[in-house]
């Protein structure tokens, strides 16, 4: 049995809840994307979202015209505005991310996504700047300096990857990079600016990046990359199946900023981990199981011991970069599928909200929190094989010497919510069903029904001011337990036995 | 093993769903009221609602006036209207009951209940009758003579009790029935016109009632009574604790008025039960129990063999009729308590609004019905002992022969809902939280989810054309399995074994 | 031509919407009366709310029983809780009012309205003062008291009228309080009680009542009174006429209590207007029109100037203290009617809430004020003859010199919303209609739409910092003036006369 | 003064509101979309929606993919399916339009639109069978066959324009047809497939599609064109201008078919005139005018003589077929911009919606119709100059003599709506408040108000069954006025002058 302190050993972080992903912008303008967010908002609550793609065409921001001869652009609003105020309509703020680049400035023809994101650098510096400026005015004009004063600003997107950013070319992201900083702050100087948002494989990068802005002077107010545990793509037909490495290699990976820049002028800034998941694939199962929200709790309960916040990359399967999808359940990223069914890793952010800031215990297999009304919550899940060779444990035991309040004795109301292979799984009733494509109204209701957790309640003594609690976890199972310290208001006349049906003893 | 036929018995009437009952007529002002409505009827789907009060003077329609020194009456439908376009805005009809007495109308002092309606005769027959008058004549006006005759209208309630009517004078009661009658008719001939509306105890009044309605060739279009199963209340503060006889007795008392009026002018007669419920009590706690579902299993299964409605009394605990409640749980009538958290009897009524409209097989612990699309659905429940002294058998074992549709092979998905002692049970939850009197609203979406039926859902074989369906049923528990065949849309390619964290054999 | 200074002379005090008036507590649990609610805070937003019967038996709070032959009092707040939680949720705060007497504790049986409320003493201070401690101790426990202590909680109601309070015994009175304001503090010492409560006509009970606070050391934290302007009741059939006062009336007796409490303990105290109007009946004709928002206009603008609130009574005509309403236009005090048709007055409280912080100027027939963001607001409204003898005038002219910002040119955008005898206001168009009782929906769909303010909008030009504003108001007009400064955004192409079927000059 | 016959000429056909034009059929995926669609139906009710693109690669429809070495292509209904529901739900139904050509199926890389909509011929027309073949094969398994036999399938649009069909080539365009329409009656011999949906300029396209059909004895259910009266192309920035002939053209134009088709095998068949505006572009400000409101009144009253349907292209400036528009005015061919504010256009057909099913009278200026329950509405335009070089006259008088009804004497109750250059006109407010392009949401509430018709009641007396209705129309406008026949329900003792202020005689 695990004695858990009294004392707090410090605050749960934010972290975990600072940022989340989307797919790219004007996406946001869809009913299903701004259903899915409100029910995210209202149960998990982000600080933060962000995606790709705010200034490409589909945005409809960079509008050259010819005016009496001559060439002009025009910068246009029109679904930023939409965009943003549906974001904080929602209670959500943009993470802004600047890229990609427009047609009419591009200096190349290379795309990303099916969606066709343009990833050369801009034919005219100039005129990039011009643009991030009027962007950014315009954004403090409608929303205030100091609401945007709040919002990071990070330039590009994993330059290190050709395709992402043409050549991967280093020196030529510096370049941009370092215009674009400086457009930022000619705005206004109490705006944040960072980068490099690398992906996982970007070695030396960081290192470069902080020699580089030191040697310019460059502004920069926190550093951002990414991280995912997938090797390589095993391709069928509209998916990949993909081996992972173990959960831990992500916290790894959110602490290497840290390493990294030690002894930099960038150390000691804010680290955001601007993108994170398993796979970095849209179209990998594993997203949709049990399996994935057991692999990824130890992650999202330590992440925030590492970095000032880790993203997870998306929130909705309305996403689209390897295009439509093509069934329900597809491997798509979403905590939501399409039509907000919830997936098992939802509910792993949805119990995280449940969380108390005192942090009372943290263990391979448990958080224990506390509220300051006094109430106590267990996040406790199942270990898993990330090798996925084997499955996890048929039952997994944990016992909790839990203290809840000062009184020494007394009873709690215990509530359990439990997601596994069999409950709050949604994907596992869709194959039950036949894997139907096109799921009818009917069946889109029985989804989300299975797609909620089991629930259970009951009632524990208390002893010496602690609750004795005894847990065994089923295979992937990801279990929040609320202890609530109560008070029988039971009348004195009352006598269960009287209710028919009650045994008497 | 019972082998369930393929061919259906006979269609499965909508007798249980043709009326429910509600608090007195204003009640339905109220949010709490309109919201338990609207939900009530996404989820079940009633055709009639009858209450209390409609001529009282919470509904201010007798509006006596004095002008140029003579006593007039105005008929004011200020509320009528607000009631009624309630109701219909949530396709729900209004089954009316003409009562109680306005006070400027009334003979005598005597009220019923804590709000206060008069039972006494009017003190001007004519005055009465111009008040039926006005007041089917403005709902024909404002909804259309073709709706309002399909509103059954009944005339007062339970007038064999001195409570409900002053000295249960069945003289008196027959002279209203004949004015009320004939104004009805006044107005428009196709309106439908109904009594006595007796009580369970009212020994002869039936038979009684068609002697009158030949000798005095009045006209009736229905006759309705009550039926309870309650004994003597014996009483704590604020609730009473009876005993119940078997649910089987609310089948003879439904099928009394055939017995009775065999012969009369008045056989053959469509026969609504306008209230039925196990106690008369408002504040009797078998009402919020498990064990309540399951002792009406039966009778709401069957009831439509033996009348045209059984309205059950009430369908939600915004009543009043004792008082205004002093907890969540108070042993009220409603299938939903103060702001709608589902019991057990509720879920009784939603699982058979999913029944189909073929009866397969019909026994005394399941109903087993077919929807035109080839959908079954097998509706169970454990045996109770009425007289609560023993609690029912902690495990019912039934096993069933389902036929599912002409393809001889193949798999139907099968998903089971259940209410029990621990499951889809809020007051088993609010018993465990310790009875709190003021639910806070972080509480209240706890029982609210506890309220929920538990799902589970599985494939299983079909052999011969038929599912071996073995069900084991807990504690008075009612359960719905439904069962769907499935084309598996699984595309060749998948590979289930190559999810990770699956079994590979 | 007024020339509206550059300067604010003060800030525009919130008196106006400090508070509003309701009918009886668990009114607030009817759907109409929360959708009234919602839209008066949507587009008002008052602060609190104070109504009647908050101890009377219709809400259920004091429950006599008996249990092992002794009598008890329960004390119950099922009401309670969802009446507070209705006005906290559209964001208003309860202004509690301790009364009337629950009929098991009352000593005698007279009673007030129509719904009958028991206006005795209690027949034991003891078990009186155990209910007021009960219930504000459960609404510190549920709401917290922090948020309590917000709540303003008066003790009675116009104890000087022998119809509120049994022989207007001012003695009585005063043990009331005194007993109610210990019992009040023994809960929390921060919670605030005041009183007396009275009407307009009481002769002398400030001072008393501060005499005697003094001479007892009895806790007062605000003095309250109420004001009307209604002369004697000339009664027709459901309804009454009344001469009126001046509103400079009303002014004055909002300023009464600062006069007549001068010198004595109280005097500094915040003073409370719990209850004004014009008329004090619920069916004079007179709130339904044009004329009184314009007779009030001066009130409502100048009443922050002579007392810390002063509360319209009431917001709704969901009210019933004469029964229930036999049209939708009735007299009744309500700024909206039944199912939220708006009446000119609640347009006076609309534009209020339109006005800016700072106040440039006021006058006679006008209010200036002026946005944080530099947008003047300008209300203006026709003068009345509160005689009624004779309308008010068909025309009357305004001409304002309004400043509007630093640049000395430029334009602004206008935009005028108005209230008179033809526009934004539904009971001309029901008088039109024929006064229909029982509207259609589809006539309470005119009835809302006619309901709206008439607007229009147009630029004016700016000279030398200000804007030459000439109104022109209709008879009993009220109007609203919205100037914006204005960039245009015009782009250069743009050529107006290019549009089909525009003037070319 | 024009008398109004009191037997009806006819009845108002349904023509009008048949059919209504979208953008890019996954538009319909956006919340602006869908809101804007719910209000469009909510206040005028159109029965079909039509629009391009629903097998273009944003639809995601056609999937090709290799596996074990050959190619397949997998059909996928996502977002079908979420747009189809999406209609169902708002109670409109599709005008399918097959087209245009995925990438993966074309012969060529011709796009058109900033969306790139491909035009070329399919590669393999049984690849291309194939597709159809599965969408409808899908739409009737998920919808039902008799719901999707009502929905007309029409086969590509404008193959006789370069720009849609690759080289305007007639031939290529009859073998899709030919080869689609077979597929089409392959799935169900009871939908209904149609064409060419031809542009106003296709010489002889329709005679020659006749003349084809009956040679290849090929099945056509319907005949459908499109209608434009805009001239050349006057470009500014993000705009153009352009004159129109008058609006008479159009109903030349929805004529065209039967004149063109006489004698022919498709002589009688239904015509759609599947698209109608004044100008075919989405970027000339005509469309957001009260002048285009009143120029296309007299099409709008009487189209249904002409052709069974013609479909205004579009509801909505959620578009994108320039491009993403650079302000809330831009052009668009909506009935409503984007975030839903009203052009005048949008209450023609509004008005049109409360039309009454009776046609009393029809001439230049004005449509009058009768309800079934007796109201007499009358629509009213001012004229207009079509060329655009003068405005519409100041002023228009038009003098109906109105029967209304059958008792001789009495009073009507008068409700008029009015939009002309100053009401129910937000353009106009928008220039006013300086043509902001990214409007603040207190901008768009001023927007939506502004966009609101001005409204008038009053009553008017009968004389001899018939109301002297005298009307002067404003410049541009176009009026409804609705006449209700009255009974007075004011009560006897009821006298106006004793309202305060109220005129005494």
């Amino acid at each position: 049995m695990i004695r858990v302190p009294t004392e707090p050993a410090g605050r749960l972080s934010d972290a975990w809840r600072l940022c989340v992903g989307t797919g790219r912008a004007e996406l946001a303008l869809r009913r299903d994307h701004q259903d899915s967010l409100a029910l995210l908002q209202r149960e998990i609550g982000f600080r933060y979202i962000r995606g790709h793609g705010l200034l490409s065409d589909g945005m409809g921001v960079h509008r050259p015209y010819t005016w009496q001869g001559a060439r002009h652009v025009h910068h246009s609003f029109t679904y930023v505005d939409q965009v943003v105020d549906a974001y904080l309509e929602r209670g959500i703020r943009p993470f802004l991310e600047l890229g990609f680049m427009p047609e009419g400035l591009a200096s190349g023809r290379q795309t990303v996504f099916w969606w066709r994101g343009n990833v050369t650098p801009p034919r005219e510096t100039n005129e990039w700047t011009a643009l991030v400026r009027a962007t950014l005015t315009h954004l403090v004009d409608r929303y205030g300096a100091d609401e945007v004063r709040t919002w990071p600003i990070e330039v590009w997107n994993e330059p290190d990857l050709p395709g992402f950013w043409e050549n991967a070319d280093e020196a030529a992201y510096h370049r941009l990079y370092e215009a674009t900083a400086h457009a930022v702050k000619e705005v206004d100087a109490g705006l944040q600016v960072g980068g490099p948002a690398v992906s996982p494989g970007a070695d030396g990068w960081l290192e470069r990046f902080a020699e580089f802005a030191e040697r310019r002077d460059v502004p920069v107010d926190f550093v951002s990359r990414h991280a995912y545990t997938s090797g390589r793509a095993q391709h069928v037909p509209f998916g990949v199946h993909q081996t992972l490495a173990p959960a831990g290699d992500l916290l790894d990976q959110f602490a290497a900023p840290h390493r990294e820049l030690k002894g930099t002028r960038l150390a000691g800034l804010p680290v955001h981990i601007t993108e994170f998941n398993s796979s970095y694939r849209p179209d990998n199962p594993v997203h949709d199981t049990a399996f994935h929200a057991a692999y990824l709790a130890p992650v999202v309960t330590a992440g925030g011991d590492h970095a000032d916040s880790f993203s997870y990359w998306t929130f909705s399967d309305v996403f689209e970069e390897t295009g439509v999808p093509t069934a329900p359940f597809h491997g798509g990223f979403g905590l939501l599928t399409h039509r907000q069914i919830k997936k098992p890793t939802y509910h792993l952010y949805a119990f995280m909200a449940r969380m108390g800031q005192e942090r009372l215990a943290h263990g391979g297999d448990h958080l224990v929190t506390r509220h300051a009304d006094g109430r106590v919550t267990v996040l406790a899940w199942a270990p898993v094989d990330p090798s996925g060779l084997t499955p996890g444990p048929e039952r997994h035991a944990l016992r909790l010497s839990v203290p809840v309040g000062t009184r020494p004795a007394g009873e709690v109301f215990v509530r359990r919510s439990t997601v596994d292979e069999e409950h709050g799984n949604a994907y596992a009733a869709w194959r039950h069903m036949g894997s139907p494509r096109s799921p009818e109204p009917a069946q889109l209701d029985v989804l989300r029904e299975a797609a909620e957790p089991s629930r259970g309640h009951r009632r524990l003594p208390v002893e010496d001011g602690r609750v004795d609690l005894a847990l065994t976890l089923a295979r992937h199972e990801v279990t929040l337990v609320e202890l609530t310290p109560l008070e029988d208001e039971t009348p004195p006349w009352w006598d269960e036995r009287r209710l028919l049906g009650r045994e008497t003893p």
